[in-house]
């Protein structure tokens, strides 16, 4: 058997585990009684265990050094630059250190769930700086295996390919024009008339109405499942996409775009290539590429005047309310891209939300480079989101700094993947609209197969074939650009 | 660290694999698409390989041979027993033997599942054959190194410490008076009348009751919940115990004490020391005790007078009918004690269920012996049908030889267990009632916390830590006596 072969048997038998971990993953959220989180917690960790000594087993070295042999397919190249990316990600990191990340983590999330309720900065400053001081020693491990600085080290964990010098551009062009943008959009909508729904919207019409609009979306049930959780998540394995959201009984809106996010993520898990099935390759291109996918569902799709025409009878017969003007195509439509600056990220509208991601990006950034430390976070966000959108958070870091898990858990260099998703998600549908003369129209009239279809052959059924740039350059005929995101709220937000 | 200490680490391992299996497994029946099924195969074989490997790592062989030396404790000696108990089983048979065994049951259960509805038993003799021969060799193995004979050995695997010696003079006192005492109920309930509830009863109404039983019988709701699969069953682990039901809507009482008898099986589980969690010592003694304790439940229990009394204006409130004399203590203790002999051993009430299990149990033992081949089963079948119930199954296997998925999955020796359960069950509750003065009356005003304080002292709590003789003796005086069952099923159904 070639190494290339037994490389990929590897993965396959990781990947089987991880499928263990994902399915008990979202049981814990979905499904578990309070009383297993212990032993199931034991479990997860298990599972880890075993998948970081089956990545990092010690036949792995010899077997990538004669792989690299025995394959001249473009394919079996990227298959196997994959595979490395994954390995070298397990290996690099002595394990100490990995595991004094992992309880620093541990302890600063579990104590920042109380903290944050209590605004407890001083707490959470506590424990955050050695969940920083540690990702930077991780930083620093990756950055010099691939060259890069360290948080670049970081974003490419979630965005391989992606740096903060494409970032910083990127962002900075729209910073250029986004406050000014929402101060307009705000005005515009200043005199316009939106009717609030009112409830109750009991949870299982809400239920029947999500399951109703997954299935308008092409979602799999042979493949998948929706369900309850708290915090709504895309999870489970491509062949078993598990989504979750959770129901406000006075507003059906949010699960039902919940659902339509998630539907996104999912329809792309499900649709990732088979004969891939268990290789790093056929996996999702990024965290971004993933978020493009549920933005483009989300706010390309589900938030557009025309889908809304459509779903709207689907929406009033399921609360039986087809005479209430709230329930007009029309009315749904302005509730649904209504803009309003506030505090929170999770319920900030597309005009706001880059605002968010833009300064977690810069905070982030510094903090991981070491131009500034945890103490310096609080003054640095209220600032930025003065400036970004004219709101203090003085003395309020439990709705500031403080209001994001991210940070807690040490995920450093994953906020930019929101914003980009945005942007990526854009740039596809202006590129679907230039393929698919007439889209708007089929949209409205539920003819949503070839728009999928385009999706599938553009980005789902890539995988993780292509390099980011390349993929979108394929589907889009350039790298990413931001100048379709912007196009896309000027046109829905000032017109 | 010791040897013993880590062969328990060893051991904790290993549980942790089997809570992601059993999590999966419940999944797999209880939640998941069809079309995951593939992928969640594969994921829970690899489970199994890993299992396996952990099992059979080389190091045991020095940790067990030294940790011999370092106990005196009853606790460890016990502890140690079990841990090499499993160590023995998993590795006493050669490689190529397993995977040989995994296959033949594998395709000998798939085909099994068409053949049956077609009672094709030429068809499924040929694979049968193969299963049958491989689980010989099997027996071989563990017989040889037990110094037992071969069907012994594998009774053994389900419940340690009992012989086909010991279940001969079992079920042969039992088949001294069966048959009369089926005869004599079934008289003396000709000219009783039973008024048969008429449905429907929606599953949600059904499930809401399920759920209420339960909580009276003391389901502990943190550590566990009920769901619906095809085939119920008791997964999940000791920390989150998952049961399960199948509704229909015409026949309530099917549902209810199906929940009732898991609800056994959940208790012990969930009452299993935590101070042994994830020791083969901490585990449920046997599957024939583990049955006890759901027939307790449900046989003992649930189908007596008092119980029905208690449950009765519950269930009747379940379904709004209130004023039906169906929903009578009295009627409903009818129906759950009605003695109608036939085919199907899932479908057979207490009093003719022995039979099922003896004249199986009977057969199973020689085809493993050797003193007979598969071609020989449809016609013992059948006569052992005749002698036992009065019914034949000549040219009818579909509904004789070929119901069970225990033979055609490779289960040899696990069928006395359940008639072994019901005896077990019938001498405790002959013990609780002379240990609880007034139990009937308790369990009619719904006082059953001191019988559940009892169970639990008794058999709960002990888990894995004495013999199944020991654990019976110290609970009712005895080891397992066959008088007590006939006693029960006297009083129960000659009164």
């Amino acid at each position: 058997m070639s190494a290339f072969t037994k490389l990929q048997q590897q993965f396959k038998r990781l990947s089987r585990i991880q499928h263990a971990a994902a399915i008990c993953g979202w049981d814990q959220a979905a499904m578990m009684p309070e009383g297993g989180n212990n032993a199931r917690g034991e479990a997860l960790a298990e599972l880890s265990v075993i998948s970081h000594q089956l990545l990092t087993a010690p036949e792995l070295d010899d077997w990538f050094e004669e792989a690299h042999e025995e394959i001249t397919d473009a394919l079996d190249i990227a298959n196997l630059a994959t595979m490395k990316r994954a390995w070298q990600h397990a290996t690099l990191l002595p394990q100490d250190l990995v595991e004094a990340t992992s309880i620093a983590n541990s302890r600063c999330e579990h104590a920042w769930r109380q903290q944050r309720k209590n605004n407890d900065w001083q707490g959470y400053n506590t424990n955050l700086k050695e969940v920083v001081r540690l990702a930077r020693e991780q930083a620093g491990y990756f950055a010099e295996h691939a060259g890069l600085n360290r948080y670049d080290a970081l974003m490419d964990i979630y965005e391989p390919g992606m740096s903060s010098h494409k970032v910083d551009n990127l962002f900075g062009e729209i910073k250029t024009w986004l406050p000014g943008l929402i101060d307009e959009a705000e005005e515009i909508q200043k005199t316009r008339q939106v009717i609030t729904p009112q409830g109750p919207f009991p949870t299982e019409q809400q239920r029947q109405l999500g399951l109703n609009i997954m299935g308008l979306l092409g979602f799999d049930f042979q493949h998948g499942r929706l369900d309850t959780s708290t915090h709504p998540f895309c999870g489970g394995v491509p062949e078993d996409v598990r989504i979750t959201t959770r129901y406000d009984e006075q507003n059906f809106m949010s699960a039902l775009l919940g659902v339509i996010h998630e539907t996104g993520h999912a329809r792309y898990e499900q649709n990732l290539p088979r004969t891939l099935a268990g290789l790093p390759v056929g996996q999702a291109r990024s965290m971004g590429v993933h978020e493009s996918q549920s933005l483009f569902f989300e706010m390309q799709l589900a938030r557009s005047l025309p889908f809304t025409r459509l779903i709207a009878p689907r929406i009033a017969e399921a609360f039986q309310r087809q005479q209430d003007p709230a329930f007009s195509a029309d009315n749904l439509y302005q509730l649904n891209t209504r803009v309003k600056r506030g505090f929170i990220r999770v319920d900030a509208d597309e005009v706001t939300y880059p605002a968010h991601v833009i300064l977690r990006y810069e905070i982030e950034r510094e903090l991981i480079e070491g131009g500034i430390d945890t103490e310096h976070i609080p003054d640095l966000w209220n600032e930025k989101m003065e400036s970004l959108l004219g709101l203090s958070t003085a003395g309020k870091n439990d709705i500031g700094c403080m209001q994001d898990i991210h940070w807690a858990g040490g995920a450093f260099g994953y906020f930019p993947s929101y914003t980009l998703g945005a942007m990526y998600a854009a740039q596809l549908f202006n590129a679907a609209q230039q393929h698919l003369p007439g889209l708007e129209e089929k949209i409205g009239n539920g003819d949503l197969g070839g728009l999928f279809e385009w999706l599938n052959k553009a980005i789902w059924s890539k995988a993780s074939t292509l390099s980011t740039d390349e993929l979108m350059r394929q589907a889009t005929g350039e790298a990413l650009n931001s100048h379709y995101f912007k196009q896309h709220l000027q046109q829905r937000y000032l017109a």
